[in-house]
């Protein structure tokens, strides 16, 4: 999969040589000699990379540029992987805290850089295909932050569970010590009770186990295609990590495992996780807006008719009768004038809450439209629908509704019309018109009082 | 990446030996012998990439599985790979079009096998996330087939634009006799009002461009990276086959070209990109319905918060003036109790489809709720707004209103307020309050007019 990497480095030599090695794998490559501009440009031009010296002269050096590219929503989902000639865990430490997703030493082993290069870009793919689905969310107002904190801030630490796959008493001791500070940390085969992971670390030179074999597992199994997984190898096989990371690790950790990096990589893995968990759940929220009546909370009328249409379909072929209410509240333009709208509007959302709180799980509470309201009671028939109605009307009506800033106390009732599915010939339409037309009955008799056209009643 | 593979074989040899390959390759392998089974494995533990033989004997044959496997939703999205022993085009042709994404020929050479799965499943990883968040669309009710003709549909054709990039005078024609049927075919440099491609076909032999450079720049470019790719590639040249996959070309063609294959493979690809753009687009649209009112079309409640809040904003700091309309129909209740909820909601409709024709394109005309609607008119001045106001009034009350079904024509006139920012303590809230305050006043006064509170009278 080919890419756009813009390459940071003040040193001409430095940024013609990578250049030339990614041009040569067909990637397309953009340069910066300052840590200012390459922040600019990858505002800009967005990149699908960045390759990020440390030492720049003059200016802000890679640590600083790093961190400004991860303060940018703009640029915060691109992978940074820094590279420095100090080869001391101090830098390399620093460069993972400073949000980096990875850190690689010069000279640069091509062989290395190039899988980390794919590993990264592989993920960004999924990354962006979410990003644009959210964009368009944003434009349109449906998605936004809700002063919830943004997941992908690099200052906040996120507790989460870890689970160990290792045989080596010592080296798991040592990964228990660094992680567990922060992570409920497990051991594989000891992780009762541990809840589903958020982090996987794997031995691959494990004695009783192949952990490729486990890393490709977890890569290919449903409920752990999404976990991140840092692989463990050893300083001097190179084969073994690039391996790993084909076989789908995000990230490689060299032993003697030290505990200040384990730490800073566990938390760059579980912001990206947290990042995308993110996207996904802020796509999901999204899609329920469109069956959500605002004001109230409740269903709106797009997922009455979607989910009653089947309901009465199934009820048609002899499945279980289903039962409607139609309920309207009393008087409710007198009090909306008298008292504004947005009495009126406390008057729906508190009548909304004591509707949710009186309607079974398995029924659907609907907002038909201005004071008037729809429940949806599956496999119910006319009698029990008529009995819940009448609970409903009297446990309005017995208490009276309290109204934030408004004085005095108001007293609601509301008028049922009840309709259950009758016969082969029964459709949505005819049913909600029976109990549309209980309800107009009910209305037109002195209102407060539910009125059944349950099946035989109605013939 | 790893994946769960399902191999198809009537011989237990040839399975073991592909489940060698594989699993010595760390995916996930499971087998079976008969087409029948292997759909309903298929079916059942939906594998990520499917290796089926032809030749089965007893029960159907491997075109006969890949048929059903392209038509059941279930499965229709994971690729297959036909495996034959059979190397004539006759085969080939078939093969790709009974739905398959591809055909190889036993014996099966490793690397390109490997070459192929990898680049198949590259592209499911994004398949499956989109899915995934369909699927949760579906689950709500949010997303439907509406009636439209399922993209994946394999007995369809799409007609869509080939670009092709090539410098062979008597491939290129051969190319454009063969796409041309079904196609627009376009060259690369006299492609002069030819739309954007839905198809690459890109040569690797060319003599006066690279064209891996070619492959890796549609590839990493914003506009052309979900197109697919059909690389060229010469038969004894394997090398460049397997680069041209890892590159982003999403399907190989060796020369000289079929006819009849590079028809075969155009389709596929085709309905593969048009299986993806249908997911993206679902997904967009249903976030749209979430700002939509769902009676009339017009922008919800949700939607007005959203846009009118920043209007206010930056009209408070010195921009631009914000105007609003709050329209309420006349007697609205009346008309519903006398002719019912059907002929109130056309009544509904029809003056929604009136007030957006006499909306300006900038524009929210939006449904508040019940017979109330908002109007939000960004860079207006109050008097402006209150002549556009007298304007929608009129154009109401001057033509009654025809409703389907209906015997009578019904005389709807409508009330409103307008308001307009003032100052810089102005919030939503202040100015809707204003602008509700105002349609109350007309209201009181008689209906069927216009009160503006726009600024300075307002103070």
């Amino acid at each position: 999969m080919s890419a756009r990497i813009l390459v940071v480095d003040d040193l001409e030599a430095n940024r013609r040589l990578l250049e030339a090695l990614l041009t040569a794998d067909y990637y397309e490559v953009m340069m910066a000699s300052r840590g200012e501009e390459a922040v600019q440009l990858a505002k800009r031009e967005r990149p699908d990379l960045i390759l990020l010296d440390v030492m720049m002269p003059g200016g802000i050096d890679g640590y600083e540029a790093c961190r400004r590219l991860k303060a940018m929503p703009e640029t915060r989902h691109i992978p940074v992987v820094i590279l420095t000639t100090l080869d001391d865990r101090d830098n390399r430490v620093r460069g993972l805290q400073a949000g980096a997703e990875e850190f690689l030493t010069k000279p640069i082993d091509d062989v290395q850089l190039m899988a980390r290069v794919k590993s990264l870009l592989t993920l960004k793919v999924v990354i962006d295909e979410l990003r644009a689905r959210e964009a368009n969310g944003r434009r349109l107002g449906v998605i936004t932050n809700d002063g919830r904190p943004d997941a992908v801030d690099q200052h906040r630490v996120f507790a989460g569970n870890v689970l160990v796959v290792d045989d080596n008493p010592t080296q798991i001791k040592r990964i228990q010590s660094a992680l567990g500070v922060e992570h409920r940390v497990s051991i594989l085969g000891d992780e009762a009770g541990a809840g589903p992971p958020d982090l996987a670390v794997v031995s691959v030179h494990a004695k009783s186990f192949d952990g490729f074999r486990v890393i490709a597992r977890m890569r290919s199994g449903e409920a752990t295609r999404h976990l991140p997984i840092l692989a463990i190898v050893d300083p001097d096989d190179r084969k073994r990590a690039i391996r790993a990371l084909e076989l789908g690790a995000h990230d490689i950790i060299l032993r003697p495992i030290d505990e200040e990096e384990i730490i800073a990589r566990a938390r760059t893995l579980m912001r990206r996780k947290r990042y995308m968990d993110a996207l996904r759940q802020r796509l999901d929220q999204s899609l329920e807006l469109a069956i959500t009546d605002q004001l109230t909370g409740l269903y709106n009328r797009r997922f009455l008719f979607t989910q009653l249409e089947p309901l009465v379909q199934r009820a048609q072929c002899g499945g279980d009768a289903v039962s409607i209410m139609a309920i309207d509240i009393d008087y409710f333009k007198r009090c909306n004038d008298t008292f504004g709208h947005d009495v009126g509007d406390a008057v729906l959302r508190e009548f909304a809450a004591r509707l949710a709180s009186n309607t079974r799980p398995s029924d659907y509470a609907c907002r038909q439209g201005g004071e008037e309201f729809i429940v949806v009671m599956p496999r119910t028939t006319g009698d029990i629908a008529c009995l819940a109605a009448e609970r409903l009307r009297r446990s309005i009506a017995s208490s009276e509704f309290i109204i934030p800033g408004l004085a005095q106390a108001l007293e609601v009732t509301i008028s049922i019309g009840v309709a259950s599915t009758d016969g082969a010939d029964e459709t949505t339409e005819s049913l909600l018109k029976r109990a549309d037309e209980a309800l107009y009955e009910a209305k037109r008799t002195g209102r407060n009082r539910v009125i059944g056209r349950t099946g035989r009643d109605a013939a």
